[in-house]
């Protein structure tokens, strides 16, 4: 039976700032990557976010990002490979933390953002990164974008990778995300994103933005929990792919 | 043999900003206490200090304190206890991580500055931490001062703690420090205060600002390494102790 | 004719964030107390801020408080008056030269939260900060508590005061806030608190929580604006304020 | 008589870190770029530098950079135009108001490290910031490097500009300053250094790194206060000026 994770931010809250949906988007996915305090999240939400996933059964990752709370780890930050391994340790390390605390175990971690986008495309960066995050724990996954140097380097360094793709991005022919600047970066319609959610896990295809048809690798789908437009597609796409035979599981059951 | 502990602060550099002779004061204590980037030190710092402690032998220990950079920790902060829970888990969490990473175990963990002094006298917050410390890791052990709430808490919540004295500092008759902002209150010549630490460690008692003989547990006894004349009384005070037969040993020694 | 300036916390999103119905509540208030980047607030929110005060004809001042931005400054913290000063003067000019920027003069500064409760009776933090306020422009009026410390610092340095009511809180005889933790604390019926307030402005006088009719100056009457409740509320008690004979105009008008 | 400004960074301390040895350089400079609490700097750091200046007779500006303490604003960060803007009014116009206080006025602004790198290449990032600086006072003068995007934008808008060089460092043909990473970039003779200073002023000339003479324009030279070896360069610069007849004077009396 085919089967596929649904990953979705979570614990972006900071504070006095409630953000996201948490309880409600939870009752969708398999898997949630926590902000870490850097670009969002602070001690208390990273514990809560935590002990919520555990009540829902949803898997935990990190979700490590620039420290750039104003600009939400959004912004490109020039880091040394020095800083940025630390960084990504201390962060995946602070979240693991409270994950043993309430005796679960820390799944995977995906980095934030201009991190993870930097990361995808910059090869150095990218085994910065999975090197920090092996150092932590050799058993955690690192999730990346599908064709991404992010999971090339993960591939390297000996961590398991896990290949997200996304519902509502269309795909240019080399399996990068077309950018949201060029037409036709966002798949609008809602039940073409699902439909191509389908293809991708069951076929490991998708049509690009030229129109031909490219190989990927959809582990796990990365939904936003932020609205009460996206709430509702991800009800939508989560009974979707049941009824197309697909079941929703962790990502470590998915890649297992 | 009797035996003592010599700690000092580490890793209080911050970016650009170098804070401590961290490699110097490392040839004269057995334990350091690692900041870990809330008032002191980042990710980077971090991880540099916890391979110094393992290249010299040094036991380290996570040094949490508030988030206030500007204030260096010493400034009182008003916390709910699950945002004081949360704020100590999450830098023992990130410090524990580079620690094993480098693999190393962490030995304990000292609250810093203002969180140290307020949990000392406050019972509600030194559970609150000693809990925290706890759910990180149960063989922690908890160094607070001498006659300290912090003490009594660990042990009220199952944890060792670790008694910790000042060389230069006066007591009162109830084992609490003298206030700095009384006279008296520091001891500043260099042979009474090392007189005054080997009785400390081989008699249990040390003479109160008043003159009253009074009772002390010397685990481990708190050095500085921020300038030269902390450096050289450092070597001042390990030579005295060796000569006195007092070994000096790491935390986890003393108090096995 | 009778006169009341009603205010309302403003500008506190910060990045991502999103805090307030600033837009809203725009429509009913005459003064704005804008965040400075310390609790809440950053430079992009606060020159939007100047510019929808502006736009809308709603007087603006400043809302410095402690550089706590994960506690909203709602938490006390220990400065030193150097401190202190420094503190406020850096946030009330960095929006006083948004302001100016705008071609609009800084009306008033109302410190915030725990700054505000602390410094409501403590005379020398009062102090302190009327001094650094007086410092970077003596035009300025300071708004703080009816019968608080702030106020009689005010005086005493000689700036101007406006003095605050709370349409929602309940008064003890000696004109201090009822603690929230103690029943009664709060005025949850709605015309309850209305008429409170047009008692206030126009007897100067408001009923304590022991019965007793007390003495008050009210030139400025605190709203909320970030729920639908308090907008609602806002429209109510401006109505009801008009419909009393009692005009809302700016702090500098009420008090000329 | 020929004249130039001698400028040096100043107020880099924050909170319990020193940085700079502020006091001994200021009696060789004409100004000081005083950091503005993102970068580095914090509020009371920038009103005791404040007065530092004005007890010194040194002309004081503004050092904005980008909010990345731990990266000391030398890290390049990606912000929006907007973004950009309102960081470089915040800061500006807080130092401005310290300077306000002491009854001195605010002379220049000089954009700090990876600020001024990427504004110096970058038109439209210049732009923006020499508009930002505009609106908070027109008078301001902007520094920036000979031949940088920053002087060209600074005359574009209206504002008047101060084109600065470095002592230590090479210049290619185009007048832009060899990359620390190439061979040849630093001047490490200190005579070389003066030589060269003194050619830039009488002359207007340099010797570019391919031996080429070149244009400069040396409105202030850079000189660095963190070492003793930087103080004692800048007291052999500032001898050996005036020995041959440059007399060092304020930026504004330069440009003037």
């Amino acid at each position: 039976m085919d089967k596929v994770d649904l990953n979705c931010d979570m614990g972006e809250s900071f504070g006095n700032y409630t953000c996201g949906m948490d309880g409600d988007i939870a009752e969708y996915i398999s898997s949630a990557n926590a902000a870490c305090g850097f670009h969002a999240g602070d001690p208390l939400v990273m514990e809560k976010t935590v002990t919520l996933c555990k009540d829902k059964g949803v898997a935990i990752g990190a979700h490590p990002g620039f420290p750039d709370l104003v600009g939400f780890g959004r912004r490109q930050l020039q880091t040394s490979p020095a800083e940025l391994r630390s960084m990504v340790m201390y962060q995946v390390g602070a979240l693991k933390t409270f994950c043993e605390a309430e005796g679960i175990k820390l799944q995977h971690v995906k980095p934030h953002g201009a991190m993870y986008n930097m990361a995808g495309k910059d090869e150095a960066m990218a085994e910065v990164i999975c090197k920090a995050v092996k150092a932590v724990d050799p058993s955690l996954i690192l999730m990346g974008g599908s064709g991404s140097k992010l999971l090339a380097a993960a591939k390297d360094v000996g961590l398991r990778g896990a290949s997200e793709v996304f519902a509502d991005r269309a795909y240019e022919e080399d399996g990068s995300l077309v950018a949201r600047s060029k037409p036709g970066a966002m798949i609008t319609d809602e039940d073409e994103a699902i439909a191509r959610v389908i293809s991708m896990v069951k076929n490991h295809t998708v049509k690009a933005v030229t129109g031909k048809e490219i190989e990927v690798q959809a582990d796990s789908v990365c939904l936003h929990g932020d609205s009460m437009k996206a709430l509702v597609f991800a009800k939508k796409i989560s009974q979707a792919l049941k009824e197309n035979g697909i079941s929703i599981v962790s990502l470590r059951e998915v890649i297992a």
